[in-house]
């Protein structure tokens, strides 16, 4: 049975990020390899070029949220996001500059930009993503974008170990530089959003629960890399191929 | 380019077969395992539980389907489908078939018809098939259904292989029993229906795409299952974990 007492905002906080400490990507064993330097070019290719997919429907993602809204100043506030990855010119935002990440690491724009070789189970999850901003209550659609609250941590150390263990990278960063301030400023508002909207004990816990299905998003996309490309090993018919493989 | 001249019904269906020896779950490792007799008993349960979420959402697809349709020759020919998943009364049809296979592996019936412990790449992968059939054309969502032309041979081998390896599975053999026949009468009907109603290239191309869809849907979740189950055995936060682990 759901408890009924409300949460104060600071213990809602502390739910939220205990449940980031629990089942955030940043403790995956794909990018646990990556930060000790044990992942090949070819595999930080198919990261890449997987989680494309992933950067170029952020937008379409946040567009369903902000499509949701009645309220113009919600609205403004949510649009910064779409702004942040779709740029304000052609050549800007953060879908181009994961691009150039991906470039990066080998790989040709066109071959990243045509989504043909991505695994079919990243596009299940990440297709999960809109699912959940359509269709559960806008509370939960809103929540889901929390984990932000625990992105700044694993971009900062991954800058580090990237820039260590694969300094041929270096040219690709500028996407996660750009994440440094962005994705606070986006976690600050959605967390006093969340807090001020959850007015029940019940809210409080469909937002916590949005909060572990987004996790698990993250997580099943690099469970899908780490099958595919470390162990055992196996990409579907029809999805990229490491070279030599 | 998309070739321009139409097939011959015998050469489109010898082409969607092909697509079957390449890309249908017969050839999927977890699979291979199973008929050596390779699987533990808590593999088998993580396979009954996390397939039950597939089997239960079958009449929801089929009702999708057959929503679209305004031809009631074609409803009543459809509806067969979802008449042999959910039976004509409690404790009958292919679902229940299912729990009796889940319990026959030692699971609750509780615990299988719950879906906590499914793994999020198998919701996932299930709900792009509802998605396929409620956003695709109306050709495509029929033409997914043509991994029926592959499943009885594929059954047909497994009831054998479980008799011969898992003998205590035996109780729970209905649910395949009943498809040796039902999945031929439907893969009959839909193969007619698509070679009928695909009168272009352009739309026999677009009948073999999502044939192609729909093996990396029971692809993928396969896939998740050795992920989790197998090797390496990593089971994301919160799925079904197999006992002694």
């Amino acid at each position: 049975m759901t408890p009924s007492e409300l949460l104060a905002p600071d213990e809602l906080a502390a739910r939220l990020r205990a449940i980031g400490e629990e089942r955030y990507h940043h403790r995956h064993p794909f990018h646990l390899l990556m930060h000790e330097g044990k992942l090949t070019r070819g595999q930080l290719q198919a990261w890449a070029l997987n989680r494309f997919y992933y950067q170029s429907q952020i937008p379409v993602k946040d567009a369903l949220v902000l499509s949701r809204s009645n309220d113009p100043e919600f609205r403004r506030l949510w649009r910064k996001r779409i702004v942040d990855h779709d740029g304000t010119a052609a050549g800007d935002g953060g879908i181009e500059r994961w691009v150039r990440l991906a470039e990066a690491t080998g790989l040709s724009r066109e071959r990243v930009e045509s989504g043909r070789e991505v695994l079919p189970a990243t596009r299940y999850a990440v297709n999960a993503y809109l699912e959940l901003v359509s269709r559960k209550s806008f509370l939960e659609s809103v929540a889901s974008s929390l984990t932000e609250m625990f992105s700044r941590d694993l971009i900062a150390l991954r800058m580090d170990r990237l820039r260590q263990h694969y300094p041929w990278l270096e040219p690709g960063l500028a996407y996660f530089q750009a994440r440094l301030t962005q994705g606070p400023e986006d976690a600050r508002f959605a967390l006093d959003w969340v807090t001020r909207h959850a007015r029940t004990r019940a809210e409080q816990e469909l937002a916590m629960d949005a909060l572990r299905a987004k996790c698990d998003i993250l997580w099943a996309q690099l469970d899908a890399l780490y099958f595919a490309y470390v162990t055992p090993g196996w990409p579907p018919p029809g999805a990229f191929r490491m070279e030599g493989q």
